[in-house]
């Protein structure tokens, strides 16, 4: 190895540049770093926006508590010692120029890597574009940030709920929401469930039948298109034995800071929604120029080698490979793992002109979680297993796919601890939100209600505000609103309650400008203060010449 | 108990409102608790921003990772089941009228709590006020949030110095700073010293004796504060043969993007730098009118009563209470814990008419741990610990004083594995950063060079920032700009480097925009993007009548 690493040996290697940290890419840099090592000509180089692997089968139990928030991260440069890793956010790929760029990272300089073998192994992302008020209002659950960030929240909603005075907000907070009957929508509506249920215990003054947990599905019955229809008939009664209200053939078509929408017009108040459709191939590779692409999915041969592209590959969930039968290989974690294989194994091919492989491989099985000790397999040969020695097999066959032993090890004793030791709902709090967010709402809903406590400002991106008043009790609409304007000042300024109602007229994007950022930036801009000022004052002068009274008095 | 629940039992019960969720509000409240299970009329309500009690003197073991993240934090729903818990931010306290105003929550309605006897338990806060770039540049250490951001932070920083080719940014980038040699500064010094040297064995590209652990003191001698003069010659000591720089006898006045600056001149280039100095009493407290407060600290009898204020009590780091000899209690744990218990008695005493007691507790001793597997101790009867026995002390002192048995098992499993499983130097990335932030330059600093990725629209809020431009290789100045004007649109607009060098001729303060802000800005608000693109475009037009050339050509 050691004459290998002088510059002329490095001169004749490959540069295998892999670009994401997922199964697919992870297990195709672990077969290039064992082909290197027993003298195949490539050096192997990673780009990832993380510094681990995450093992996303488990997210689900990170959410529940069930292990560690770490239990479930490899460290990838433990797992790959000799591939150099780049933990940077990708900016651009030249297939013409054969290299990636990637962006500013500490320093403002932008980084390109060349490369004589590109893989790409981007995966899947939430992209919740198409539905209105979904970018802004629901949380998506595909990363371990993700997972931790519904925890938290959840346990937020617990706390806030526990001192809510109406029993109607109370209600509300208590609905949990969430979208997609697949794989991953079922196992965070199992593990929210179990989890709810269980901390509501530690509260006194919550109802515990004021708890629902509701899953939307499109189809009849969930995990129908992943499943035998008599595994799906089983996960859907599971499911709603263990108290999940199951809105099956129903669609989410819209959500703002107030509930979900539903087609059809049925509204479920929340505060918490979760979606996990629609998912999409990773947006950057729609910008890579000669990239063949069906639905924003890589069209690869059965080599795993990207058509028309020498030297391009594809692997994982970004990727169509077609298996063995023509029909392409399904999104899932044991498909990347072995194409990863075959990828490796061609690239070395090439460089060496050996024979490439095909990928064949059809299968092991599926497994999924379903709460409650309980889950659904389907085996090779059409064996289905169900219920608790399902669970047993799915925590067996995922704790032995657990890279390294340090981890299998953390995790076993995640799980013991958990049989003997109490469960802690504690909410990590991170403190990152803060700055500038957008709000979405459908036409008819309120954004805020005179007398409400005042903490930010709103502008309007599009849509139109109505805006009233009570006098003498009755509701006065008094004006309204339209794109580019904003609301919300005047509280703000002065400190007091809302003086007004605002209402959505029709549907209504807002930037909302958070009360502590907004007295920041009133501190620091003397100008931008005092042309709120001045509007405020104006508003308030109407507010008192209608109301024939002092504008003052009604905080 | 069940008969004592009536309404008719709780009217006559005295309502305590415990204002904190550190050491000396949960003990109040757990002594409270306990002399109400014994028939004392108390009912007990705790106000905290987070549910759970954080073990501070734990915090470094979170930084170094040799305990798991929530370790150290202890649920209060279990710790205090008898309790009314409100996890909410802490809006006003009006001793005229006896209630307590808590922030909106979900909702947006705040809420009142009134109160028989308050218990102002508030603890201290990092107040980098004061201190120019302070706010805006340095990591306190205070907190869980805080450690977890120290800990990300720094495995940034190994991971983008790993991949950097400039070697002067690569030093700049392995310079960590610590700013304050108290307990908190070392311990802080120490994990951060230990965790690096040992993280960065997982970094190839990274030379060993480019990492740099400073620690900037006032003082002669680290600790000289806290311990006798014997023992913080020691802990300077071991810290220096440690491989910490230790800049004693200087103080940080200043701190920019670019690293610390230090009385009489003399600059750190660094990206990280951690204060643990000044801390101040809670804020709050200032606002509450009628509260006697010397230096912030609230003003109490031995018995723990605020000075002229009936039914209002203080405990902790935010009180300032007499110790037999007449000196006020340390703000250390130790106190605060034996003060609460005397509080919650004089509340009980007050009640029934009894006797109330004075606090009589001068100290068991002090600790120190100072990385490598050594501490300082300093006991009762002038007995000094040093060294290896000392750490151990440390460890078996703090880990009996985790509350429950379970904290304790984890906390033991979690040294346990620490010895027979690797550490994995995990960034844990919760996404948290975004939105609009603030930046401080000193004089003569550069916020940008021509050539630079473009990632940040500023907005000048005080000072004046230099324009110039390279022309025939050098660099000439081509305008001033001054508060209220903004720059870097061009390059954001364009997406292509930064066309111009900006510089700091004064101490400059700058909001900051992020690019992806500024993109979905620009998208949603067509006259937002249009006044920029105007703008850019006469700059543009005036750098090519200057430079007599197409000002495109210069991207």
């Amino acid at each position: 190895m050691a004459a290998a690493d002088t510059d002329l040996g490095r001169a004749r290697r490959a540069r295998v540049v892999v670009l994401g940290g997922g199964f697919g890419g992870v297990y195709t840099a672990l077969a290039l770093e064992r082909l290197a090592a027993k003298g195949a000509p490539v050096e192997v180089s990673l780009v990832n926006r993380e510094n681990y692997l995450v093992f996303q089968p488990m997210l689900a139990e990170v959410l529940a508590g069930d292990v560690g928030i770490l239990d479930t991260v490899s460290p990838l440069r433990q797992l790959l010692p000799r591939t150099d890793l780049f933990v940077r956010e990708l900016e651009g790929v030249d297939l013409q120029r054969r290299v990636v760029t990637l962006g500013a990272g500490l320093t403002p300089q932008t980084l390109e890597l060349p490369f004589d073998h590109l893989v790409l192994a981007l995966g899947n992302v939430t992209d919740f574009r198409g539905i209105p008020g979904l970018p802004e209002h629901a949380l998506p659950f595909k990363t371990l940030a993700d997972a931790m960030r519904i925890r938290n929240h959840a346990i937020n909603v617990l706390e806030q709920a526990s001192v809510v005075q109406d029993p109607e907000a109370r209600r509300t907070m208590l609905t949990f929401v969430v979208a997609g009957g697949g794989f991953s929508g079922t196992e965070v509506a199992a593990a929210l469930n179990d989890f709810v249920r269980h901390a509501v215990g530690a509260y006194r003054s919550i109802p515990r039948e004021d708890v629902r947990i509701v899953l939307v599905h499109s189809g009849e019955r969930v995990l129908e298109r992943e499943l035998t229809p008599h595994l799906a008939a089983y996960a859907t009664r599971v499911l709603s034995e263990q108290g999940i209200e199951l809105l099956l053939d129903q669609r989410l078509v819209a959500a703002s800071p107030l509930g979900a929408v539903l087609a059809g017009g049925r509204r479920i108040p929340t505060r918490t929604l979760i979606s996990t459709v629609p998912s999409s191939p990773n947006p950057v590779l729609e910008q890579v120029v000669g990239l063949p692409t069906v639905r924003g999915r890589v069209e690869c041969d059965a080599t795993t080698a990207v058509q028309g592209c020498e030297g391009v590959w594809a692997v994982g969930d970004c990727a169509l490979i077609p298996m063995p039968g023509g029909e392409p290989s399904p999104p899932t974690a044991q498909h990347a793992i072995r194409q990863a294989k075959v990828l490796a194994q061609n690239i070395v091919a090439t460089q060496t002109g050996a024979r490439r492989r095909s990928f064949a491989f059809t299968g092991l099985g599926k497994l999924g979680a379903l709460g409650h000790h309980r889950a659904v397999a389907e085996l090779p040969g059409k064996i289905t297993v169900q219920g608790p020695l399902a669970w047993l097999m799915w925590r067996g066959i995922y704790w032995s796919k657990l890279p390294g032993a340090s981890r299998k090890t953390r995790v076993a004793v995640s799980w013991l601890s958990d049989l003997v030791l109490p469960a802690h709902p504690v909410q990590l709090n991170l403190g990152g939100a803060r700055g500038a967010t957008q709000a979405h709402y459908e036409p008819g809903e309120v954004v805020f209600e005179q007398g409400d406590a005042a903490d930010s400002l709103f502008m309007i991106l599009a849509g139109t505000v109505e805006v009233s008043q009570r006098v003498d009790g009755r509701p006065q609409a008094i004006g309204t609103l339209q794109a580019g304007e904003y609301f919300g000042e005047m509280a703000l300024l002065g400190r007091r309650p809302r003086s007004a109602t605002t209402r959505a007229l029709t549907a209504l994007d807002l930037l909302v400008l958070p009360g502590a950022d907004f007295a920041a930036l009133a501190d620091s801009l003397t100008e931008f203060r005092g042309e709120f000022e001045q509007i405020a004052r104006s508003r308030a002068a109407a507010d008192a010449a209608r109301a024939g009274t002092d504008a003052r008095a009604e905080a």
